[in-house]
């Protein structure tokens, strides 16, 4: 970079994708597993981040009608046991509390152990389903209450034995919507609505272009009837679910008893949805853009979007100050699709070239160095993220301000490309056998750039599942545009095939 | 209420004020309990006006250098052992968690018991300060990463033996804002420059009048060397903490070893600060300016500032609809301190007086109703949530837009200056002894309409905490205002007063 020392994360994609990711998120100042096993820290800049996502997410959520509210983090144990007897594959891995009270041991003073045992323990929640069920029985009373649409961000818990930060964590951040409908039509037609709230948020917003379609009957989240699901590919060629959302038929109605007197006053029950995408969106966009120097940000999504590095040496230092600042504050009052350009002079007591790789490795997409003989000759240096060499290049002071805003819708629509090139270029479409199908998935762990996706007509048969088990890899979806060729055969095992499915290994 | 029936919530505020208090609550649908002991669920339109809260405070408390950042919400027990050894007062209702798993009990397979024990138990965070003192630890290491200011928005655990919705329940949401800085006088004055954003948000935000001061050594959160308070002032005369920044001296950076290398290359302790305010704001909000019909919300935090209610009666139906929703597209181009009006027109298919009543009793500032009469006359029925009888007045349909932002700045100075005679007027100046003290207090505890605050010397003397105890009478706070005559005399053991304080009823 310009001549300096790399000063990239270590290693690189080729060399260990997954350690790379650990690096980036942790040089990026992204997040940190906590010192709670399982738990992590998300840092103010991956909460920054994060921040963007939610508001945008949120205002779509309310132009679809839902409206936050806020349900308890506890659930009482019983209200599992229905649960547990009624759907198949329910998950058991939870934090469960049993006390409410923390006593001096009496065995040793300085130690302190729990006391007041519950007489009911409490789960705290890994979803709000059955909570939220209590709500709606009691809310919903007529068909002049419905629809209902209910949205929450929340933390929620699932034990991991495993922990990945921002991937699968003990402890993570999400938003669930809940909604219930009179009708099957309108219930389905908002799972659908809201997967394509999801495809359009992870397409424009965060430069990430997704599949859509339904997933498998093995896959598909127990107790839905439909789930349907937003896939993202990552530069490793993985598979990344990045939102769901479902279709629950009657099913969840009739356990949590939701029902509603219609307008010839009959009692029935609601039809229900529900849909959420979590904080590994976070790591999603990492595994999407970033690069062997570290994170790299789409501009709709960076916490700054341009930043300043004064380069203030010698006599001329207060006037470098100055001009920085008074740089920052020109950028400020331009705009990018409506939305101030979010723009900070760095005037910490650093090294200039410190401040730039962290910027750097921060993904920020612009940044804009600025010294006594820059001032002189009425010039700035620019560095773009996107930029393979990471090279500055002058650019006049008077021409800063009217650039900025193309340069960054530039730099969002890279990102797209590249990511768009890459789902495109690694799917792959020919395969038709068992052989080519292992071999396409048979790759070394280590090489980032081999295998990807694999679209190919299937069967559904049962056998499947033991060949995909075996070859770790997984019916991502059942994608919406299907365009299975007459008398086709499937790919795993030569039978008729009913459906065309996206393959893939997958986070 | 223009000669229908009064549908207000029962009972009064003179009646029963805490029974006056739930019943707002619930039919306003501000939150309820729930059906987990202690927890409480908070209902769309509550959890709308706290949206409305954080958001303003949030661009408060990012104005003040602080970053929001996220904390894991389990604490390893340890952490608590050495607070529970150097905190005086340490509290210990906190829920625990033991287990990691659910299994069938094999007594009974239609029931689950906990199962995978803990080696070591996890605490729900009661607050934050332990685990994000860690991260301070490992993020600090020299006087360039100061000052460090972090908040966090999140839900916290204390286990409450007697839950009231808003006021005192197991889980609520809250921010606290953590900081540390090289120097006590920049720690000091962080901690009143967060009193002072949150003393400026009541009064402007939530139109709340509130004292400022500093807690006395009883009161003081545990560890503090300082506790300052806003405390509002409730209809019923009594206080009621706002919320609360704290000075913690070096205490605290000594305990989670907080520590940094000086430009001199000295090893040194940091000094922090925190701060916080919580969900009970909603309660404070209702107790401030709701009357016996339900709530009433100054418009800076109504989801709704004005709801079109349409009356389509006959043929000129159609035509009414029509009207109320071009007659809110107009009121939402209008703004007020830069925002845009929220309005809604209310569509649903319900009776217009139901839809008057919910509105009212949901506290919205400005009902507009509109029917075939109003149209052909070119009117409106405006209804006021303020108008003492709540008649509706008529008004041009055309000096409606020009009329609304006037009107609801004139709401929402009306309640604020209601709620500051309420604080002037209730507050007792001239009480010098203890009988009087004793008169002042001696209150029917159902006659909302007696007692109040009460400012006088205090000496500070240990026995005077038994008095109050005996009266249910905490001091509030040692107001900022000091304004102590020469030879005072303690009010309540006559000795020599060093100080004026205000006493109360809390809640």
């Amino acid at each position: 970079m310009g001549g300096s020392k790399n000063k990239g994360v270590s290693p690189s994609r080729q060399e260990d994708f997954p350690a790379w990711f650990q690096a980036v998120v942790r040089e990026g100042e992204v997040a940190e597993l906590a010192h709670v096993r399982g738990c992590m820290v998300i840092r103010p800049w991956g909460y920054a981040i994060w921040e963007l996502m939610q508001a945008e997410l949120d205002r779509q959520i309310k132009r679809s009608g839902a409206s936050n509210a806020y349900f308890p983090l506890f659930i009482p144990l019983e209200y599992f046991e229905s649960e547990a007897k009624h759907v198949e594959g329910f998950a058991k891995e939870m934090a469960v509390v049993t006390h409410h009270r923390l006593e001096e041991d009496p065995d040793d003073p300085d130690k302190l152990k729990p006391g007041g045992k519950l007489t009911e323990p409490l789960v705290v929640r890994p979803t709000s389903e059955t909570i939220i069920g209590k709500s709606f029985a009691k809310w919903i009373n007529s068909y002049r209450d419905l629809p209902l649409m209910v949205n929450q961000w929340a933390n929620v818990v699932r034990w991991e034995m495993r922990p990945r930060v921002l991937l699968r964590t003990t402890e993570f951040l999400w938003q669930e919507g809940h909604t219930a409908f009179a009708t099957e039509a309108e219930a389905r037609e908002n799972a659908q609505q809201m997967l394509e709230v999801y495809r359009e948020f992870a397409e424009s917003f965060l430069a990430m272009p997704v599949l859509t379609g339904e997933k498998s009957e093995e896959e598909r989240f127990p107790g839905a009837v439909v789930t349907l699901s937003i896939e993202a590919m990552m530069q490793d060629g993985k598979a990344l679910q990045a939102g769901t959302s479902h279709y629950l038929g009657q099913n969840f109605a009739e356990a949590a008893e939701i029902d509603f007197l219609d307008s010839e006053g009959e009692r029935r029950l609601v039809h229900t949805a529900s849909w959420g995408v979590s904080t590994r969106l976070l790591g999603a966009l990492i595994m999407s853009h970033s690069d062997d120097v570290g994170l790299r940000l789409p501009p709709s999504v960076a916490p700054q979007q341009v930043v300043i590095v004064p380069i203030p040496r010698g006599d001329e230092g207060p006037a470098v100050l100055e001009a920085a600042g008074e740089l920052a504050r020109e950028i400020g009052e331009l705009s990018l699709d409506g939305v101030p350009v979010r723009v900070s002079a760095d005037l910490r007591d650093r090294e200039p070239p410190d401040k730039r790789w962290e910027w750097t490795r921060k993904g920020v997409p612009l940044i804009l160095e600025l010294g006594p003989r820059d001032l002189r000759d009425g010039v700035v240096a620019l560095r773009r993220r996107d930029a393979e060499d990471l090279r500055p290049e002058s650019i006049e002071r008077s021409q800063v301000a009217s650039s900025i805003p193309a340069l960054l819708a530039e730099i969002q629509s890279g990102y797209h490309r590249a990511a768009a090139e890459r789902l495109s270029s690694r799917t792959q479409l020919q395969v038709r056998d068992l052989d080519e199908f292992r071999e396409w998935f048979d790759t070394d762990p280590g090489d980032a750039a081999a295998g990807g996706f694999l679209r190919a007509p299937w069967s559904e048969a049962p056998e499947s599942a033991d060949l995909l088990e075996e070859l770790k890899v997984t019916v991502r979806c059942l994608p919406f545009d299907q365009d299975l060729p007459p008398d086709s055969r499937c790919v795993l095992t030569g039978k008729p095939a009913v459906v065309e499915a996206v393959f893939a290994k997958a986070y």
